[in-house]
């Protein structure tokens, strides 16, 4: 039985109000329009920036209520008039990114941030409306995905296909998290043979900063958190040492120059702290050093002494690692069928959608890297 | 008649405290000690840092009195122990960024922070002690150089030999302020051709930073000073557009974005003020851009919002323009002595060492890029 062109009724996890927890909730999802696909979810997870909005005032923005979740995977179910590039029943993956194929940005080479990607419309569909509807309101999407829901509707441009023989419930995590930490190594940083990295925050994007460094070939990979109970992982996926800032008086950066003589050569941030950006930027090499953050900073002021430049370290931004949306996660799916990247280090639990707030707990607790959230 | 192993009397010019004038003085010059070398010094010129120097209060240390003055050139008089790259007659570029070609940062084509340049030594010779003294009293030197003084001596690895054909008296801005700005285009920011650039500030420094985007291949570069006498010179040598901030009531940021559309590929701040260097980065292309800080910033910190980087912009400290002290001063002598490089557009005034006062005011108003001082 075919739902193209029909509104589908299913269940959704709805955040009603800033700061409030999920609920579950049959939503109308209203069929897709030019250029959108609709998609049956499989799996999704909450990652570093769903936990940050939840708990984070800065981020907390007006449109709600909201249906979050950017990482994710599914099965398109039908598809708006002038989609060319999926299908009915083709697997894909979600992405935050998009990744348009005409603008400046995607013709470029070096760049990644398609021209398409619009903060303050990820909220709406490009043609300002949303698919989603709860309780007889309009529902608003997220970081234009929306996985948090059995079924969505996705700009074609926001969707990745993927291998038909690609376990959905593991390659999810290219959607985002993955991508973003190997990435930020292989392709922002560019992460040298026998290097020293230093890693600051270890949660799923830490770590996969962590497996880009050792795929790059870093010999030394120090990984930095204040919470031990995430060391073991750490080494698990590569890393060589394992530092905690609170067992030392002096500051980090300090303790890094003591370890390594003359500071690391790639050091990340993968928190989003203003203060962890400068220290990792004064823990690396005062000359040839490179600092990349991945943590997500709004609203936030960075406070960095102007000397740390002048004997010409860099800090650089990254955004979905510097893959282009679509064609970096479809690389990065064949990667992954080929056994050349390890995903499943990074699940540690899974749970079905509407325990997603057991996974909001599991999160907190940082023993839990990615609960996959089954649909 | 060889004055190999005697003390040298000449005039130098010196600042005897915080704040003070030069005062012209005859000076007793000690020979070389091994791995070191006494200049006879024939053209030098006031650079940007001296003149910051001299009216910024963060920058006045103890050092006192002192001998300024790096950006020089001169002939070998004598050589100590050891010495075996140049000899007595040689012609030498003086580097306050040594290359002693033998430290991790010599050795990693990467890098060009020599590991034996220590900010806190640049006022004495590696042993520790002067060879200047004036009226009893030792003096200071400044940036492992002092050119402000008939001879100098200098550590072995701090001058570059020249071509013996070179003049001098324009091949010594290789010293400092030419090898910075080009180099900081060429080598730091990899400025691409056909890209769009900006450069903020037009002293001789941001000239040739303007020269060496023009090189890079460069389309469009936008020259930003708030003296709009340093137009005429910018354009000269390169700039394709020239704008005064204070001519708008927007920030130069949402200026250079009107201008240019996604904002420029490459910025430089060539000023060395944190207001500057935060509207430089965020003037540039929010994923692919890059920002090369090439002005002094000490004992001053930047504010920068967090948000900048999102997307993937850079932020990038430059010294020397990315070139090793001894090897990038030679190689771009040879550049200059093959017309491909233009070092006479820089220099606008010439006078004699005894009228570096008259020099300081002429730098003062803009209108002098370079007065090189005779000796």
């Amino acid at each position: 039985m075919s739902t193209t062109g029909k509104v589908i009724r299913c269940r959704a996890a709805i955040v009603w109000k800033p700061g409030g927890s999920f609920s579950i909730e049959e939503v109308e999802v209203a069929p897709p329009k030019a250029k959108e696909v609709r998609i049956k979810m499989v799996a999704t997870a909450l990652c570093g920036t769903e936990m940050k909005i939840l708990k984070d005032k800065n981020l907390q923005h007006q449109h709600y209520p909201i249906i979050m979740g950017h990482e994710g995977a599914g099965i398109v179910e039908s598809v708006g008039e002038g989609v060319s590039t999926v299908k009915a029943g083709d697997k894909v993956i979600t992405l935050f990114l998009p990744q348009c194929g005409e603008c400046t940005s995607c013709l470029n080479p070096a760049d990644n941030f398609c021209r398409k990607f619009k903060h303050e419309e990820t909220h709406l569909m490009s043609d300002g409306t949303s698919r989603f509807t709860c309780k007889g309101k309009p529902v608003y999407h997220f970081g234009n995905t929306s996985t948090f829901s059995e079924y969505t509707v996705i700009s074609e441009i926001s969707v990745a296909k993927t291998d038909a023989a690609a376990p959905l419930e593991k390659v999810f995590l290219v959607s985002c998290g993955f991508s973003t930490g190997y990435g930020g190594a292989i392709n922002t940083a560019k992460v040298t043979p026998g290097s020293t990295c230093a890693v600051f925050g270890l949660g799923g994007v830490g770590l996969s900063v962590i497996m880009g460094c050792k795929a790059a070939g870093a010999t030394r990979i120090i990984a930095v958190d204040i919470n031990k109970d995430k060391f073991e992982k750490a080494k698990e996926v590569g890393a060589t040492e394992c530092i905690n800032p609170q067992d030392y008086e002096k500051p980090i950066q300090e303790v890094l120059f003591d370890l390594t003589g003359d500071g690391v050569d790639f050091s990340f941030e993968v928190i989003g702290n203003p203060e962890t950006v400068a220290a990792a930027l004064a823990s690396c090499h005062e000359s040839h050093g490179v600092c990349v953050i991945i943590g997500l900073l709004v609203g936030v002021q960075l406070n960095i002494s102007g000397h740390l430049f002048f004997s010409g370290r860099s800090l650089k931004g990254s955004v979905y690692g510097g893959w282009k949306g679509r064609d970096g996660a479809s690389k990065l799916i064949s990667d992954y069928m080929a056994k050349k990247i390890n995903l499943d280090a990074l699940i540690t639990h899974t749970l079905n959608l509407d325990k997603i707030n057991e996974a909001v707990e599991l999160m907190k607790t940082g023993k839990c890297v990615r609960c996959v959230l089954l649909l």
